[in-house]
């Protein structure tokens, strides 16, 4: 029986940087190059449409890109019946899968979902007090097709679990997945999910092999990667090596110590005591952002204004509303909104796209679009604070100052 | 082949209510008697623990309690394959089963589930500007032990829907249901679910012929009702008699135009041009409330007070966690937080109930609590305002006025 290769975690700096992709950089704003992690700007990301190119799709890495072999590729898929049987490579049970093997035993599948890094607007957040992590604006969120294979199928055949011992293990039972490449935090980037949701027949988590027709590219993904719409794009792994079915959550740094709400009294001082205490995040929550014009944009008073956005939920559940404020909040108006269920699901996995034209602005103000989504959850006026920076829904608000054709035009 | 009996719409003044229960009130505040709607008090259903007795139980009801026969009682079961044919008796194929069928043909399960009404905090909204509904305070929420059989059980032998079939209709098929007896607004109570809520294995829809280990009283739907846990209670149909798979909501007033968060520009004066603009509701949102003390309730600054009060979110999301605030939200505390997930499918349907105990409270001061859920939804701070008062989720806030005993004594 094949071995999955043990992975040890090394230096931050011994992280190797010197096979990274080349890439393109104009659409993004680049917060940090090692790792590299960049963010569209938000008129280029909204104005490319419902699907977002590979080239202005955010970028979110937690060490040097692997340079991975196709054809040497496998995926390991473990079973670990039991807590106490310790997960390490003489415990599980493995079998391995080629990149053919995905490819040609189970059918391709396309599914067009939404990624949206939990950290998206850390940004506000961080103007209140210190957070940890990237300070990301709004722009880590993007919509894609994705063509794969299901995990539910993956699973039920290389496992053999029978459809009754899936309903019985959901409650207890996470799928956790480990990826190629050392990383700043731990021994790999790993993660996982309730196998409840790997199982679910409307769950459509699939490994995906293309982005947008196309083979996955190194910065998302190559050669396989989880796509698991609905929840936060952390749980998506890229480079995916193993699967683990196993009776608890993923032990690794990015289940455990990141990606939770810590209440707002946990900061730096004491947060060692208080991961243990708060659960890890799943799906995404209602969220909803301006993308032009931008914050401080000079606009015209002369003209009516398109404002355009997107808005998205967790867990398949629809946006229910947009509704928008030009007045700083005093009174609200319908958007035109389009939203595209999943074709055969009919599950809420991509973003909606949403726009309004106004009539003439003519003095400085706040615009702030908000959205309610199908459970009737709407979005927290202001933001609260809390120490990872994750999740912040707050209304979005935008000031915009219409300058007159006179004063552009001496300026 | 038997057919429903046909139910004809009569006027309010003709509503039948001389067969109405035997009722003990002294634990609700009665909002109206015909039909008969009626809270706990909320020290009441907090005290009472995780299952809220009968008696406790809060009452929602549209029109007289029907006096249904246990022995002659059917339920009818249809199909309807295609929107062109339109639902009446003579188009729509029949099956018929007496409670005796039901409750010999499949197994008795037993969920665990709160249900809580649209319409809860209502009051909260009617503050704001005026609202169409009972005025409810926040008791219109209780916890129960359901028992009776699965419905995706009865919909799949009865209706010989092939498991791939339901994977292939789930995605614009609903099960509508309606119940016997005359109703204020439609010819009967009518509503419906999404068939993947009805068929979802995890989903645990009930048809429900007991409430805590007793035959449902006649005010809680004897002598069958549904029970969709982590929807909205409207969609819990009692009094069931008609269940129908078809290819669009429920047309029955309390799908269309109830139960539907209209716009905060929509009011008295355009309401009738706006329902179908906007979506039915299903899964709750977030909601966390304070049981005691109470508003206004004169405390002891010499004693550390109690404070409790019940939490709950939608679709099978946990409570992640409740925040108490004893100064105005200036400074938050963790409580201690119990919520118990269903046994099998590992969903939360039940309340999380919630208890912290301050040090004294010296003067007068506002008392908030507030959630969140595993999705990471948080409450409003401040309500949204809606013409039909549903959904009103805001940061509960109660205040509490210390009194000093030598004051407590003079009185």
């Amino acid at each position: 029986m094949k071995q999955p290769p043990q992975q040890q975690m090394i230096h931050e700096d011994q992280l190797d940087y010197s096979e990274e992709p080349v890439r393109a950089l104009s659409n993004f704003e680049v917060h940090c190059q090692q790792p590299f992690n960049a963010e569209p700007y938000l008129p280029l990301l909204i104005n490319a449409g419902n699907i977002t190119p590979s080239d202005i799709f955010f970028k979110r890495n937690h060490g040097p890109i692997p340079n991975i072999s196709y054809d040497h590729h496998q995926l390991f898929v473990g079973f670990q019946h039991s807590p106490q049987n310790k997960i390490d490579n003489g415990h599980v049970e493995w079998k391995s899968l080629s990149m053919s093997d995905i490819m040609t035993l189970w059918p391709k599948i396309t599914i067009t979902a939404s990624l949206q890094c939990a950290g998206n607007r850390r940004d506000g957040l961080a103007a209140l007090k210190e957070v940890k992590g990237v300070i990301w604006k709004a722009g880590t969120i993007s919509n894609a097709r994705w063509s794969g294979v299901r995990l539910r199928d993956v699973l039920k055949d290389v496992m053999h679990i029978p459809e009754d011992l899936v309903h019985d293990m959901v409650r207890d039972f996470h799928v956790a997945f480990e990826a190629e490449g050392h990383v700043l935090e731990d021994v790999c980037y790993g993660s996982s999910i309730p196998l409840r949701k790997a199982m679910d027949p409307l769950g459509d988590v699939i490994l995906a092999y293309e982005m947008n027709d196309e083979p996955l590219s190194r910065d998302h993904g190559f050669p396989l990667r989880v796509i698991v719409p609905g929840y936060i794009g952390a749980r998506s792994v890229k480079y995916l090596q193993k699967i683990i079915i196993q009776p608890q959550e993923s032990e690794a740094y990015y289940q455990q110590k990141d990606y939770k709400i810590l209440p707002p009294w946990v900061d730096h001082t004491n947060v060692e005591d208080s991961w243990d205490a708060v659960s890890s995040l799943g799906e995404m929550n209602v969220q909803c952002v301006i993308c032009t014009p931008t914050e401080q944009e000079d606009i015209s008073p002369d003209i009516p204004l398109t404002i355009k956005g997107y808005a998205i939920s967790g867990g398949g559940r629809g946006v229910y509303r947009v509704e928008i404020s030009i007045d700083g909040g005093e009174t609200w108006e319908a958007v035109k909104m389009e939203q595209k269920p999943e074709r055969k699901s009919g599950m809420f996995w991509s973003w909606a796209l949403w726009e309004k034209t106004v009539s003439r602005i003519i003095k400085p103000t706040e615009i702030i679009a908000r959205a309610y989504d199908s459970s009737g959850n709407i979005q927290p006026e202001t933001p609260i604070w809390n120490y990872r920076g994750v999740m912040n829904n707050a209304w979005f608000r935008v000031h915009v100052v219409p300058m007159h054709s006179n004063i552009r035009t001496r300026l």
